[in-house]
């Protein structure tokens, strides 16, 4: 939801855009099919995955066998057990080596401040710092990172993406998230989503396992 | 050569070490068995091979069909044929998952100032930024990075690893190493390796395919 909003706001800017996703072992590896699918239905560029393992540094419970906190929202608490070690630094890390070969000067990510979760990558000190980091890091010394979706509500983005067009039908968010692509609506990653869309007075259009 | 002299000072400083290769589509991929034997000359905690596929950005001598410049150094010139697009970013960018995992709080590495070869990469402002996106951006809110040959020339890299017994003789250097593990004595790492060895009026101990 957060990076097709994302990617609405980008084109909706004006830019050409190569779509980038990650296999990094995560549970929820149906997320990347629903990827495909908004890229198709953006128009991009290009779409490709790139594959890390980031299951050899464990750590996190959507990429081991810990369980995925159900039923209760751990937004504001410390960092929770769905965090990756690093993962945003590694993803930008790659779409910065991206942009490099491809001349881009704009990336664009679509962490949010509000509805973080506690990660502390998804802060705005951070994608500001790994900007600072990346124009010294490589011949890009004016490349840009952008977080369009910062400093807004899950309600805001679903607001923001509605009225760019995003279908929203096509995106998945689910932590464990199953290979047929249903979602089970009890992770953080539901719970947020739902909340968002209720707070719209609006039904989210994706199936559930629960009801 | 840097790796293994950068290690010996991490381990003359106290720390136990954990050591981290990047197989990333390299030509020269007989580096890494090198580096294997200098992990086990060391006795560190464990070597990791972290796999990462950065032919898929191509843009580099060393990853693609590029020919590799020889027979000149091209030292304070342009960035070189042979710069990998954001490539220490990513290799700290997966150092430091692995230190947020294990609760390592410093990492090493081996990027040198003095001989960089205009790779913007191995400055030390980068490396700076790189700390302080990194204190941001994970819980290893005191992680250092550490350059300790940043300011050192290949010949005074040398001098400290031979009086920390670093066996120069497992190292390898070269950018177009064939699987024997055979340098060719004329890309920019061999000149700048030889040139270093000669300016203390030593000779380099592995084996050169040219006299």
């Amino acid at each position: 939801m957060d990076s097709a909003t994302t990617l609405a706001v980008a084109q909706a800017e004006g830019f050409e855009c190569h779509a980038l996703s990650f296999s990094y072992g995560q549970r929820h590896r149906a997320e990347l099919a629903a990827a495909a699918e908004v890229a198709r239905s953006h128009d991009v560029l290009d779409h490709r995955v790139i594959a890390i393992d980031l299951r050899l540094f464990g750590g996190s419970a959507l990429t081991s066998d810990t369980p995925v906190p159900l039923d209760r929202v751990e937004v504001g608490a410390d960092v929770p057990a769905t965090y990756v070690p690093a993962r945003n630094t590694i993803f930008l890390a790659f779409a910065l080596a991206h942009a490099e070969v491809t001349g881009a000067q704009d990336i664009f990510i679509g962490v949010t401040a509000v509805d973080y979760s506690g990660y502390p990558d998804c802060r705005p000190e951070f994608i500001a710092a790994f900007q600072a980091m990346a124009r010294l890091g490589t011949r890009l010394e004016g490349v840009r990172i952008h977080a369009p979706l910062a400093e807004l509500s899950k309600g805001a983005i679903i607001e923001k993406g509605l009225a760019l067009g995003v279908e929203y039908s096509l995106t998945r968010s689910c932590y464990q998230l199953d290979d047929a692509g249903i979602s089970c609506g009890r992770c953080d990653a539901c719970q947020l989503r739902l909340a968002g869309f209720a707070a719209l007075g609006l039904i989210d259009p994706v199936p559930y396992q629960v009801a």
